[in-house]
């Protein structure tokens, strides 16, 4: 190393996690303790606690972890060293699976803090919380799908962190396009008593063993053997506990082509018995991992279901409903990488900004002494800083508002189709911001951005899967533009506008400095998404050439509908800033701060909105006439 | 790894560098060899001969290089199997410093085809082209100001080959701002005969060599002590060679601080007689390597000068005018950065391309065809790899420009205006796209660009540091900002904006669809940088604050130039393509991408200049005023 360089060190960013929970999003919307709800106060305690677990066992780890990276031998696979302690105190603590259920040892907590935990895992060891977030999701699928027999052999032990989960949807030539999906699943004639036979005879379904594709009624006890490869399987062989619950999508026999023939089956890499004690493997291998540009203390796993006899499965919920499942779950799996994109940016500007305070180089323009400065005195470094921290606060106090909207849309319909609006929009948008945060927080550092040890670059490096996994950015965007905009023609769209537009007003009437500016750029960025919506639902209409047209306007869309986003939360943030200072609220400096990012936010992000409605009125028949084959 | 991918396989991309230099560019400005120019036939041969190498030789090599790293034991480093072969066979085919001088070996071409040559090696090997692009910079510093002797001595093993240059620029407290460079130099008493003591009698400088800081006349034969660290010495210790040739930066006892106290030092790693004939080492020591993102392929040293009796030097020209050395070379290395981003940018583009017409995914939108398609077919996709295209084609043009103007600059006081003007926009936005591009190239692969294996990942590694080195892209922009636009008032630039409205009134002309289109938005863009020069220019007039403001606007100008210069070039493009069409040209393909090409950027890219100019006008005040001290 060519200089010495402060320990990577990162703090919890727990005050603006509590102002957006308290003053923005607003913990009063939910039932406190004494309206059988839930103890705010405690839930304070929680936040701090599990930042202090995230700075002291988490943080430390996580360059360590990039450096050694997995083992794999045999099928078998090493993480590095620590990682095991950290996961088994990371569940002696209690931090697996926050928002489960009571009944599976759960503590139910609102997904809002939930989603702000696990900010704080992915800032500190993304590697490290793909673990538990992934566990928790299939938790949280058992949950919904699993029969009661299931669930009581399955979940405790997710969620006490015994054992984990894994998600095996991928196979080689089924990524993005799951139709595509060749594993095959095939029913036994009989189930087997000795291994997880309870839930083998719920329902009788043991009778119908046979059938395999029986539609109603829950037989999920019906057993298969599986056979099929996965790939990019997260977390899929570890040694961090004694076995590995893979829920794996998969094609019975009789299955009819395409998505609606595709199942979900548990297979767990150990077999159990009905108490769960451990068995012998199960017919599943892991082949190899991969060698990936960043995550590198996480394995992603390519997994051989089947290379002798068959994996044994047994299927969740109904036949042919596997993709359904799944997606009952994808809003929180997806607001769940929109939150690690935050966590990211927080990392990358908290390198950034250290490193800046610190590094002294070069005078101060503007000034006569030759005395050199740190850099966090140059204007463009201040820039940089400003528009990474700027971007985290508004992806942060947004994703923490759709995760609000998650824990409401059980009870109301509209903060279901404002949910279901929001989350391809948190997903897309912050896990770009964080390869752009990444990408700055690295050139921030200069020269020393581009050495390891800083740990800048593995920011990147980590950062650079978000907008890929769980969707691309491009998926997230279709989802956008064909089921939240096009299959309600606009109407949750136009409803959140609306109160954009009332938020833009108000902030009219602030006495900060420049909050009219503010004002009139949120309106107006209010109006180009309005009406670049109005033009892309006209285009639907047309022939298949629009439909083509409105699809390489999607991305563009998701840009700007995340610039009026990020300036509606700058904008609630700055208001609730305003009237905290006014009441003589002690959090002087964090609130003034709001009021300078507010502004930043107007001048270098609202005026995205104009470039993005030009590529969206502009740039659709270029995209789709431009001669792209082959022989550049 | 999860899929089988196509072996890494780049092509240089001839037909479109053939384009910019003869239909763009232009060939014509250069005389021929009938009239004592070159001939431009045999440029065309240098051309294809250069891509065959670059083909067949460096791309295969850089995976390989990436992943087996160099390898550093007790001082000593070595490269990559096959890097040496490399060398040598790039040097025994002549392509080491195509443009040095003849009597030094070289083949003295224009730069024009240098650069087009270096982007080859860049794209195809950028750890490997780094190597030569040094010591071509080194050996055209010692043609520039090194005494005859010097240059006997040094220039023609270096234009050969047979010894390979490394700058010695950066110490640990002195990166961005050079004047904080504490190595030092002692001046010796007496020359010492038997170590390249040609040039110590040179002048009679023996005579006043204790004087050591004498300014007139070139008493470069004077030999020092040197005594210091520098980092990040690209190339700076190896295999390739037996000697390597370092400048060094380095203060003499009776300097005056700051920069106008700094010397450039000939500091050879390995001594030699005045023939040139090795003998013992010098004390120069190679102290480690980095542990870097990438360039994992070339060795990035921390160099020790003088661990014990002093590493022996040659003054290279006058005292104290070290670093106006180092920039009299400096617009040709940022130049060559950013042709560096360019050549990035085309690999980034073609893997993505490739990988897009292979990879089968998805039905396409707006047809009722269920069979899977190429994902060229999905608008989004389409849309990315347009942008790149488009980006990368937009920087040839106008980094080949400038190597023209670099070319026209000896005899020309308006194109020397035009070349400065240009090259920081050249480097800063070059090496920016080129980062972009390279991580919009990992998304077009989705979860395939995460795994090493693909390639795309290692282009996003690489890429990273070109915004960093010879100048991050903040340099760059205070360059424009302060010596190329305050110091001349604007005249070169609004000289330069006159044509490209003249080119913009060209297009409008033009027959081909939306070229009116075109025409009108590159004339806005170009209004919006006359506008946004001119509130930038006034405010420079005001107090300290303003200056500051200035900074903070500086990266959005060279935004903002750049997009405006990409148009240009695009548009040229477009009108020569047009023009070439209707003589009946047969590269048919060729010429209709070029309006396919410049539409789309005037529908995507164009429209930019209103964003930077919102954030020229609107953010400087919001940058500097907000708080960004320590406790966030």
């Amino acid at each position: 190393m060519a200089e010495s360089v402060s320990t990577v060190a990162w703090r919890a960013p727990l005050d603006d996690l509590r102002f957006v929970i308290a003053d923005v999003v607003g913990w009063d919307r939910y039932p406190s303790s004494a309206d059988g709800g839930f103890d705010r106060a405690l839930t304070d305690d929680i936040l701090a606690e599990a930042g202090r677990f995230a700075e002291q066992r988490l943080a430390p780890l996580d360059a360590v972890a990039d450096r050694a990276g997995v083992q794999w031998k045999d099928g078998r696979v090493t993480t590095a060293p620590g990682m095991v302690e950290a996961w088994q105190a990371f569940c002696a603590n209690g931090w697996n699976a926050l928002d489960a259920p009571v009944e599976s040892g759960g503590q139910a907590l609102p997904h809002l803090l939930a989603c702000a935990v696990e900010e704080l895992w992915a800032g500190a060891n993304l590697s490290f919380s793909l673990a538990p977030m992934l566990t928790s999701a299939l938790a949280a699928t058992l949950v919904r799908h699993g029969s009661p027999q299931q669930r009581a052999l399955w979940l405790p032990r997710l969620v006490s962190g015994e054992w984990t989960g894994a998600m095996n949807l991928t196979e080689p030539q089924a990524g993005s396009d799951l139709s595509a999906v060749r594993t095959r699943a095939v029913a036994e004639a009989s189930a087997d008593s000795v291994m997880a036979a309870a839930a083998a005879v719920d329902n009788g379904a043991a009778g119908d063993a046979a059938a395999g594709n029986r539609e109603s009624g829950n037989d999920a006890g019906q057993r298969y053997r599986l056979f099929g490869t996965k790939i990019y399987i997260t977390w899929g062989e570890h040694d961090l506990t004694g076995n590995i619950v893979h829920l794996v999508l998969a094609r019975t026999a009789d299955a009819p082509p395409g998505v609606k023939g595709l199942s979900l089956f548990i297979v767990p890499s150990v077999l159990v018995d009905e108490r769960g004690g451990l068995l012998g493997r199960n017919d599943v291998r892991c082949v190899s991992v991969e060698h990936k540009l960043g995550l590198h203390g996480c394995p992603t796993a390519v997994m051989a279901f089947g290379d002798g006899e068959g994996a044994l499965g047994w299927r969740l919920g109904e036949a042919h409903r596997g993709l359904e499942y799944m997606f009952t779950m994808m809003n929180r799996a997806r607001l769940a990488v929109g939150v690690e994109g935050v966590g990211l940016s927080e990392r990358a500007f908290q390198l950034a900004h250290r490193y800046a305070l610190e590094r002294v180089q070069g005078r101060a323009i503007g000034t006569d002494t030759p005395r050199a400065v740190p850099i966090i005195e140059h204007p463009d470094v201040r820039r940089m800083l400003l528009s990474m921290r700027v971007s985290t606060e508004a992806g942060r106090a947004f994703a923490l508002q759709t995760a609000m909207l998650l824990d409401a849309s059980q009870q109301d319909a509209q903060a279901m189709a404002r949910l279901e609006l929001f989350t391809p929009i948190v997903k897309g948008w912050c896990t770009e911001q964080a390869v752009l945060n990444a990408s700055t927080g690295i050139q921030v550092h200069g020269g020393m951005g581009y050495i390891e040890a800083t740990g800048a670059a593995q920011v990147l490096r980590d950062a650079r899967i978000t907008p890929i996994y769980e969707g691309t950015t491009a998926i997230q965007a279709n989802d956008l533009l064909w089921r939240k905009l096009r299959r309600d023609d606009g109407v949750a769209l136009n409803d959140w506008l609306a109160e954009v537009d009332r938020v833009a007003a108000a902030i009219g009437a602030c006495r900060f400095a420049h909050a009219m500016e503010v004002s009139r750029a949120l309106a107006a960025a209010s109006a180009q998404l309005t009406e670049s919506v109005g033009f892309l639902l006209r285009f639907t209409e047309r022939d298949p050439a629009g439909l083509r047209e409105c699809a390489a306007a999607a991305v563009s869309l998701l840009e700007l509908s995340a610039v009026v986003a990020s300036g509606w939360m700058m904008a609630r943030s700055a208001i609730a800033a305003e009237s905290a200072l006014a009441r003589g609220d002690p959090r002087v400096r964090l609130l003034a701060r709001k009021l300078d990012h507010v502004r930043f936010h107007a001048s270098t992000v609202l005026p995205m909105a104009g470039l993005f409605s030009a590529q969206i009125r502009g740039a659709g028949e270029a995209i789709l006439s431009a001669d792209l084959s082959a022989d550049y």
